[in-house]
């Protein structure tokens, strides 16, 4: 296919390098000269405008995405055009008030759900939508062969299509990403001038909830602008509950029901989110090992797991506080979880006593 | 030493086997014939009540320590008394109220930081305390040679030991413990009536964030009802730094600065937490590998890791959605990153273009 990209930042780039990998005949255009060359350098495909493009992928920062579609479905007549842009709702109504019936015909917007904490051409990566979520927002009026196109598009990224409308897509993307973001935010900015003997305290539970406190403002910014009344409802609605705890930590030992019940919905929760590969939530079983902290005890390790036939279904390391010493807690079907322990045993391992459990610790 | 444990739950028992496997002579205490016979079965220590312990360690729920406490520092007039409370400001007022002077200068309170999710002295190990902090709430009336009774029995556990004033504790488990608990349990919660499609876009972040949000609510409920002032007050403050980005949301355009304030400050708290092993925070170099979902896959990267001599500081996997792949980011220091990226490259390992940086991607 000939895939003209407009706008060679970080997706717009790592797109062409996906498909210029794939065999596709990409074009770049961005309004920064040295932009589009740069992407051309490394890969991305060639500068330039082609007479007949059948895909049009418009990857501009959000604030002119809905200018660069309706322009590029006015000078390309014939091409299907999509986005990348991470809101869908407000793009959509922007694009309608721009272009003709025809013309939103040959709209199909997308989000392809990758990402860096790096911006622009240089932080481009041919894989970076491997593996990932590529959400197309097409409705009953879409040509079935321009939706084919875009889905043979992304499939060629190595991503995994879903197709979504955009307010259920713009309210998935508030309940899975960005509030987690915004609360991941507020939990650690609560250390900002907490004295460091208190954080010392600090265990895996800490920096688990607080790891996406990391990111880049300017980019989160954009991104909850964008999707600003989709997060504010959930956001209203978690506020609500973080009320009732609240009053329930005045109240005092009467109030032990309303706190166990804003954990239980936790759990609820929790339980909805699926596992590994977008299955459905498994119970796999945890085999702890303890690990020193020298170069090559990882290797051993999993090349003693690997020597046993065992595949592993996750692995964490638990930091532990002022011990060269670390916990490493591999999961795995319950089914060989005593064959993995008597087998590591066997080898030297040191494992803490294990049971098939649930995630989570006090 | 003679150590005396009342109470055969997760922790006493726990303790038992630590301080036995060490050669201590252990004897064990519980309201309940059934559970101290069950940890003395295990190899805890001897069932009954010793003439003259140096230490007695109270490890009963949190509701009846006070009175537990008070009555051994009757029981037992020349031993020190130690408990294992996860709440100890409101533990010291109370054992206060009971005893003498001369009796509280015997009492050092303690909280060895470590749990499971499961509970009962049947759940009971051996390590857990090892490489976990211990905290000891000492003050300067503490008599020396009844602290260093205390420290040399929980450090023969393979614990470090920290000392904090009782209110420092209390503090810092709020904002590094129980505030996240709480805030983890929120966002889980907001997932509830979401229809599976939504919860199919879930990302790493939102797993980080949620993996406590299945803990137990029970146990929780005794946590945070006894640190209730402490946590409130932690969560007062979050939740006005809330109110500022649901009002910022709510503003429009206007609000960009709100917002991009919020994360920053994330980042700022961030910034403070401790790295791997109670070090300062330090940049590793992230190496991405692309790694098939198969057995005996991790074994080889992690052997072809071992082989290019090089310590990994940190692992995690990243699940894909819908695919039998999985992405391992490898954190290593940076003087190495280059090292082992044309490492792995020559071993065939698919390694996106990668570059030192912070943790965190949107």
């Amino acid at each position: 296919m000939r895939v003209h990209i407009i706008g060679t930042g970080l997706l717009g780039a790592s797109l062409g390098l996906a498909l210029s990998a794939k065999g596709h005949q990409v074009t770049l255009e961005d309004t920064s000269p040295t932009a589009q060359q740069l992407a051309a350098d490394l890969g991305a495909g060639d500068v330039g405008a082609p007479a007949h493009p059948d895909i049009v992928v418009v990857a501009t920062p959000p604030d002119v995405a809905a200018q660069v579609i309706a322009a590029a479905l006015e000078d390309y007549p014939n091409a299907t055009v999509t986005d990348v842009a991470s809101v869908k709702t407000r793009l959509l109504e922007a694009v309608r008030e721009l272009v003709t019936a025809d013309q939103l015909d040959r709209y199909i917007g997308c989000h392809p759900m990758a990402g860096r904490e790096k911006s622009g051409a240089i932080a481009a990566q041919s894989d970076l939508f491997t593996a990932r979520p590529w959400v197309i927002c097409s409705d009953e009026d879409t040509p079935a062969d321009r939706l084919g196109e875009v889905i043979a598009m992304a499939e060629d990224t190595g991503a995994s299509v879903l197709h979504l409308d955009p307010r259920i897509h713009d309210a998935a993307v508030a309940k899975v990403s960005h509030v987690p973001q915004i609360v991941s935010s507020l939990v650690a900015s609560q250390l900002r001038h907490a004295p460091l003997e208190e954080i010392s305290l600090a265990g895996q539970g800490l920096r688990d909830v607080t790891r996406i406190a990391a990111s880049d403002p300017g980019l989160w910014t954009q991104i909850l602008t964008g999707n600003a009344e989709e997060v504010r409802s959930v956001l209203v609605d978690l506020r609500t509950e973080l009320d009732e705890v609240i009053g329930a930590l005045e109240l005092g030992p009467g109030s032990t029901g309303l706190l166990a019940k804003a954990i239980a919905l936790g759990n609820e929760g929790h339980d909805r989110i699926p596992g590994k590969h977008g299955q459905a939530p498994t119970t796999y079983a945890v085999v702890t090992i303890l690990v020193p902290d020298r170069p090559g005890m990882l290797a051993r390790l999993f090349m003693d797991i690997g020597d046993l036939g065992v595949n592993v279904e996750d692995f964490r390391m638990d930091h532990a506080s002022g011990r060269k010493l670390g916990m490493v807690d591999v999961s795995v079907v319950p089914a060989i979880q005593q064959e993995l322990e008597i087998g590591l045993l066997s080898k030297g391992w040191q494992i803490p006593e294990s049971a098939i459990e649930r995630e989570g610790t006090a």
